[in-house]
C-alpha cells in the first residue's frame, strides 16, 4: 500500500488532500512538521510526501519553499483541495449554548464575519485544525465548538453545527506531492524550478524572456530571500511544459545562461483547472 | 514634535527604526496592531507611521502588502535597521544561571545555534521581544532570560548578558514610512506600485518590459493572491525612479496598457545602499 507523509494529525486538510489525490486506499501518515514530512520521504519511511505550497486566500506557504531547496526531493504532482470549514461540536449541543470557539489562527480568520454573527463569544487560536478537534472531544466541554474538516468531525466523533463556515467559498489550498525520484510526464505537465540572478538592471525580465520568447506559459513567481545576501532573492517559478519537451530543455538552457543558480524541482502532471 | 505609530511595545525595533530615521525627538506612538497603524495615520493622530515590510532572512511581512492595499496611505520613505539581537537578563545574573529562555518566534528562530549552545533550557515563545523583556522584569525570576534589542533591555532597567545573539549577522528589516500625503522626490527616489495583470502567456514578461525597455531597475517583486481569484495574483513591484520623472511616468502609462488595475503606492528617497 502507498505511505504517504503529510503534516497534522488525523483528520487534517492534508490528510483529506492525500485522500483525495491517491484514493481510498492510501496509507497517511501523519507528522508532527513539515521538515519531519520532508524527512521521512528521504529517509524511505513513506514513498510520498504531501505538503501544502499556497492558499488562494492566505497566499504561499514560505517555510515549504525554503524546504524544497534545503532538501533534494521532486515534485511529482499537485492537487488543489477545496478547503471547507466546518463548525464542530459534540453531538446533540445547538448552536446558541456555544460560548467558546478553537482552531487554527488562519482558519479562524478565514471564519471572521461568521464567529462574529455568534456575538459574544470567545477565540482560543490551537496548534491546528483537527487537533483542535481532538481537543474537543478530549476537554469534553460542550460550550465549545472547534472549526475544521468534516472529516476531522467524523475521525472524533463529533457533530457539524454549521458547514461552509468561511467567510469567502473560492478557498483552495494548492498541494504538491513530493518523492524521491522524478516523473517524466510527457504533455498536460507543469515544471517548478528555483533560481538566482546576478543584481543588474533587467535581471528578471530576461529571465522571464527565455519563457515568454517560447510562449511557454508561467503560472506563478514567488520571491524569497537569499540568506547572507540582503535584497537578493531566489526565484520560484511554475511553468505550462515538461523537462521532457525540447523547447523546455532550451528555454532552461538559456536561463543557464543569466542564472548563477538553477535548479528543476520537478516536472508533473497538471491538475485539471478548477 | 512629529508623531510617529509603530506596531509593539516600547523598545520594540520597530520604535528603534523610527528613532534612527526621524532622529531622537520624535514622539513614537506604540500600537497594539499592523491595522491600528494605518488607522492612527489615516485619522490623523499621528502624522506618520512606520511599518516592517521585509526581513532579510525570513522575507516579506505579507500582512502589510495587504494593509497597504487596503488603505489609501502613501509610501514617503523607506529604512534598514541592522537586527542585532541580545540576551536580556535581570541585572547581576550570570549566563549559566538561565534555564528559560522567551521572545517572538522569529526571534528565537534567528538565535536557534545560540540557544543550542546553552545546552538544556526550555524555550518558550511570546508575542514580542520588547513585550518579553516587560515579562521578564514583571515576574521577576532570575532565571529567565528574554532576546530582544539593547534598547528594549534599557526601557526597562534589565542588563544585557550577550550581544550579537544571532546566528546569521546579515539580518536587515526594511521599514516603509506611512503619510496621509504623497511626497515628490525629483532624485534618488524608489517608487512602490501594485497593479494586476490578465491571466494570459507572457502578461508579466510584458510587464516588466516596460520597465526594462527603459533602463529602469527594479529591486523587488512580490505576488500577493488575489482574493475571490484562486491562482490569480497582485504583483507589487519597487523600482528606482520617481513619478516625478518623465520617463517613470511613460513606464507606468505604458504598463497601464496591459494592467486592468495599477496604483502608486508612493515614490519616495531612496536609502543608501546597505
Amino acid at each position: 500500500m502507498l505511505r504517504v507523509a503529510y503534516q497534522g494529525e488525523p483528520g487534517a486538510y492534508s490528510e483529506s488532500a492525500a485522500i483525495e489525490y491517491f484514493g481510498v486506499e492510501v496509507e497517511t501518515v501523519p507528522c508532527e512538521s513539515f521538515d519531519r514530512v520532508f524527512e521521512a520521504v528521504q529517509m524511505d519511511q513513506v514513498e510520498r510526501g504531501i505538503l501544502p505550497i499556497e492558499n488562494s486566500l492566505a497566499g504561499s506557504i514560505h517555510r515549504n519553499y525554503d524546504l524544497l531547496m534545503r532538501h533534494t526531493l521532486w515534485i511529482v504532482g499537485e492537487h488543489d483541495l477545496h478547503v471547507e470549514h466546518c463548525l464542530i461540536s459534540h453531538p446533540g449541543v445547538r448552536l446558541s449554548d456555544i460560548r467558546k470557539v478553537i482552531s487554527h489562527p488562519q482558519a479562524l480568520a478565514q471564519c471572521e464575519n461568521h464567529l462574529r454573527a455568534m456575538g459574544d463569544i470567545e477565540i482560543a487560536a490551537e496548534h491546528d485544525t483537527a487537533g483542535s478537534v481532538r481537543l474537543l472531544r478530549a476537554q469534553g466541554d460542550l460550550s465549545v465548538a472547534a472549526i475544521a474538516s468534516r472529516r476531522a468531525a467524523e475521525v472524533y466523533g463529533m457533530a457539524v453545527l454549521a458547514e461552509n463556515f468561511e467567510d469567502e467559498p473560492a478557498n483552495l489550498t494548492r498541494f504538491l506531492i513530493v518523492a524521491c525520484t522524478p516523473v517524466k510526464p510527457k504533455r498536460r505537465a507543469k515544471t517548478s524550478i528555483v533560481f538566482t540572478l546576478n543584481n543588474q538592471p533587467g535581471s528578471l525580465f530576461k529571465a522571464l524572456s527565455v519563457f515568454a520568447l517560447r510562449e511557454i506559459d508561467l503560472t506563478k513567481i514567488e520571491s524569497r530571500p537569499l540568506v547572507g545576501q540582503p535584497w537578493e532573492y531566489l526565484f520560484y517559478v511554475d511553468f505550462c511544459g515538461s523537462t521532457e519537451e525540447g523547447k523546455v530543455r532550451r528555454a532552461l538552457d538559456h536561463l543557464g545562461e543569466y542564472a548563477p543558480m538553477l535548479r528543476v524541482l520537478g516536472s508533473y502532471p497538471r491538475k485539471e483547472a478548477s
